[in-house]
């Protein structure tokens, strides 16, 4: 299907996620799933952060990533309510997969290798959904990330 | 930061979402925002559609539909249980920004034009959740799909 000339430009650039601690996300999306952190808005009562993995194969200045956020496409936005990380009220957010809230379901990553990533997350601790060894799916896994929203675990096509 | 040995490979591939319809969705997410349909997979009691944006300037095989499934970043995966669509007591899926059930916030596309694309979406009786004329914000738009979630609709960085 040739896209037409309204739609040309369009790109499915982010997806936001509400997080309870930004601390604890952007060090699991950083450190654990190796995105980089691209851009971050402080408002009066919230803060974005915007990360997407780095294919450029090499370091992009801070301009570029800045720019980044709404050029490309696979990027994660994670909003941060001021306050949610030391409100012993807040219940934390839904997954999207359980009544009542269901609609959301998971974010994927594709991997080359999805039992050795799943080695690594396991090394640090990282908490399963699914393990490869476990259910039908032998080839994925579903790992999650700190507020409890499932992320898929999938073998990368390498090339078309 | 550079990318570690163990993340290297990642890339955010998709976004899994539950739809009602899949006619009315597909047809939202292909003939109004010029997604095209990459693959689909029917199992007993559902069924999912991957889309994505062609940014390859040529028609795809389906060969190549098919891998880029797995091979690229921003795609879409909308998962339809077999029947909701006829189901009178289904009562629709949660968008995610209301409780209960607050937690995912919305996907996000990138256009080169705000204004005209909203124009667009006008035309063909998209609902809007926020025009670009309405609340502070007035270079972006939320548009709602035909299941309720937001897509925001914001301007594109068109070159880094």
């Amino acid at each position: 299907m040739p896209r037409t000339t309204e739609t040309a430009s369009f790109k499915f650039n982010h997806t936001m996620l509400r997080v309870k601690d930004p601390k604890v996300s952007l060090d699991f999306y950083t450190r654990i799933l190796g995105m980089e952190l691209l851009s971050q808005k402080v408002n009066s009562d919230f803060t974005l952060y915007f990360l997407a993995f780095n294919h450029e194969g090499r370091e992009l200045t801070n301009e570029e990533k800045e720019k980044s956020r709404f050029a490309r496409e696979g990027v994660l936005e994670l909003t941060h309510n001021h306050g949610t990380e030391s409100d012993p009220d807040f219940k934390g957010y839904a997954s999207g997969n359980t009544e009542p809230g269901k609609g959301f379901g998971h974010i994927a990553i594709t991997v080359e290798d999805v039992e050795k990533s799943c080695e690594w997350f396991e090394q640090l601790g990282v908490q399963f959904k699914k393990k490869p060894s476990e259910g039908k799916m032998r080839h994925i896994a579903f790992i999650l990330d700190p507020d409890g929203y499932w992320i898929e675990i999938v073998p990368a096509v390498l090339e078309l």
